[in-house]
């Protein structure tokens, strides 16, 4: 399949060549129009604006929450603000979690107070706390592999850093002992589970995130400690003593909800149900004001998708906008989307989702048939003066671009650096002022040169 | 009196270009040894030993509180372990506060968690908290202008953020909100006044510090909210709606608690009642582990005492460190020292206290009489290699020092890099991952330098 896929994209660059004249000057005038919104956005402070607003006015937005439903509501009314064609919600529904009071300390050898934050749908501890003696584990991986009944009655403490990258690689690593650190441990016999927290930044700012149970393994409390915490408590480890903590979550599974992703359209030209997906996430986690997650992507895709709509000259196909409901608990938005979409999946020509941050975006690939490269050479062309490469034809969706992505859509990744964005990730930093409005401007100068040209293509863009 | 010191200085760099051979060679030997332990000192470890000990086995240490009596003897044992000759503690009495616990949200017209701490020795807030209108003012300054019953009933909102140099001097004119913030606010009817933390990051993190109530004045709680939260409040505030807030603060004013001095010495060779005093201060706020604040300070300090108290050729005179109780709040450990030692001022020949942080240190100054400065440029030679410029002669004293320079002892100031100090200072963020131990090595070599020359210069430092 590769090796036709790769023939035809040769033929076509050869076709190509011999485009017909009025072709070649419609594309000389869709490459001015281009240039000309990329720069605009480039000089925009609109996403920025539109960020400003959503972490002032509504800040956390955890799933499930009042500020969900209050995100919503300021969704709906931005999409409309800004002039949208379209503006609509499709409903979402999930389980709950409700976060309440939360505190560990260090009571032996050395007493210490610890910053730590429940992780999503941990269960709570018994009202007075659970004091045991830790067990401390390298990496989940040590943990897994060490014998049966190791952790009998004591607290699992797992240690493992994050390590920093530009493109965020060293999440995947380490964000294993959050996930299924509580199973791991209660299989050891633990009563509860305590990790390093996974980010990269060394603040006394825990942070959060989901956790799963598995049918059949005992439902046991986690939470996760804040670096400086965890380094501190390596450092009483290389004492040889026994360690003791003492844990409190009074965190809790709350009930069912219906929240929305929030959809806004600008109408395509010449063909309007075929459309181009762009968008973030809604919901954050409720420690920060989701600022960089995913304040940024949704302010960056609803700015790309003004900036079109006011454009002299509409792009032939659709761009839609969709603001996920709930992505940070299990993609549910995405799921809903995707089985609400089923049968239109062959409408969304492509899609690409911000969801990595505010930082500038450094380079960009394509998933699409092979016929598709001179239309992802067009965009590579104009993304350059923004700083961006193109990488290759092998682009992974966005988290909530999934559901689609399986379907059959072909998807764009547009690269942010991500190098900082593992600091601030599900912390309560996650705030307006670690973002700079020249490079929420730049994501927006690339996501309007993508969705543009995908939009507009002569041939519709498929995978 | 400045012309005459200038002239004897003027005199004595004349005489001493006219010493004897014996003397010279003296000299040569000496500036052999102090290259030598300097350089042993760069080479070493120990401080930061100290550092990790202090901040690992003891941790935060506010005045009065279990940690303080725990430092207090860690302090000794800490000496003894090292080998100094004499160890003792002298009493230190004083009041205490006690931090219970603290919070704040916004009410309207939009709903945000802030991360708020109470400011030192502030009064609580009645059980079921303070909830008021918010009036803001950009400093102190313009609150004090402000026409009287201007804040009646509300919460004042001191918004003036401190700005960062080298050298710490945004400290002084941020600081008043802190210190005077209640009071002001108070004159004008607030019923509560909550500032933007004294601190230059960007972080969730407030910074805490000393408040003060003046006699006849009302007394309102004290908060200070991190500087993210800050910059939240005044987007809020730009939208032009009332600001509503509630604020519940528990902390209150504890018994009266009698803390100790720890003190460490290195006897003189020649004359042992002669002493040079360098240290810090060993209690810190409760946030944090106290690494920077004082715990740094501390250790370089002890190293440098203890790496000379080992060397081959004992200086001539004692090396006195002082770890001072209760610097934080209000110098009471400094105090003491001073009035206990009223009648041997004459035997203090000069110190040098470490008390800003651990960054590297670039420059130093003295205060002493023209006819010391002998000693000054020879320190001054043995420095630069650190990378240590002489400034001038007119030093100050680190805080701890005020009462024995106001007694008349002559003082030295070591210059330490605090751009990131005020980043740390007074929060949770004060831990001994912000410690790189190539700089606490860097101070102490430079107190090695200083301590040994000024402990053996042939003639007596003085003022």
């Amino acid at each position: 399949m590769k090796h036709i896929k790769r023939f035809l994209g040769f033929t076509c660059i050869a076709l190509c060549s011999l485009q017909s004249f009025s072709s070649f000057a419609y594309s000389e005038e869709e490459t001015k129009i281009v240039a000309q919104l990329r720069d605009q956005a480039l000089g925009s402070n609109l996403a920025y604006e539109i960020l400003e607003s959503l972490t002032t006015e509504v800040g956390p937005r955890m799933a499930g929450t009042p500020q969900d439903a209050l995100a919503v509501k300021w969704g709906v009314e931005k999409f409309k603000a800004l002039g949208f064609d379209k503006v609509w919600t499709e409903p979402v529904t999930f389980d709950t979690w409700i976060r309440k009071s939360e505190a560990a300390e260090i009571v032996a050898p050395f007493k210490h107070q610890l910053n730590i934050t429940a992780l999503g749908f941990s269960v709570p501890t018994p009202d007075e706390g659970i004091e045991a003696e830790v067990i401390h584990f390298n990496t989940i991986e040590d943990l897994i592999e060490a014998e049966e009944g190791i952790a009998d009655g004591k607290i699992v403490f797992i240690s493992r850093k994050m390590e920093r990258f530009r493109d965020g690689k060293g999440y995947g690593p380490a964000v294993k002992a959050r996930s299924t650190g509580a199973v791991e441990a209660a299989r050891k016999g633990a009563v509860a589970v305590v990790i390093r927290s996974i980010g990269t930044d060394s603040h006394r700012l825990p942070h959060t995130g989901m956790m799963r149970y598995k049918e059949g393994i005992k439902q046991i409390p986690a939470a996760a400690m804040s670096n400086p915490d965890a380094d501190l408590m390596l450092r009483i480890f290389e004492r040889g003593k026994p360690v003791t903590m003492k844990l409190s979550l009074n965190s809790h599974a709350g009930p069912e909800y219906t929240s929305h992703n929030v959809i806004g359209e600008m109408t395509g030209s010449e063909f309007p149900d075929e459309k181009v997906i762009i968008g973030g996430h809604l919901d954050s986690w409720d420690l920060g004001t989701g600022a960089v997650d995913d304040g940024a992507g949704v302010a960056i895709t609803m700015a790309a998708a003004k900036i079109i709509g006011d454009a002299k000259v509409r792009p032939k196909r659709t761009i839609r906008v969709v603001l996920f409901a709930n992505e940070e608990q299990g993609l549910v938005g995405a799921k809903a989307y995707g089985k609400a979409h089923a049968n239109d999946i062959a409408n969304h020509v492509t899609g690409a989702e911000s969801d990595f941050g505010a930082g500038p975006i450094y380079a960009f690939s394509s998933n699409v048939a092979a016929d598709n490269m001179p239309v992802v050479h067009k965009m590579a062309k104009l993304m350059k003066p923004l700083g961006i490469e193109y990488v290759d034809n092998n682009a992974g969706p966005g988290p909530d671009l999934w559901p689609v992505y399986n379907a059959g859509m072909s998807v764009f990744s547009l690269k942010q650096d991500g190098t900082d964005y593992f600091d601030l990730h599900h912390t309560a930093d996650d705030t307006l002022d670690k973002v700079k409005p020249e490079n929420l401007a730049q994501n927006t100068a690339a996501y309007v040169v993508f969705a543009y040209l995908s939009a507009n293509s002569e041939q519709k863009i498929s995978r």
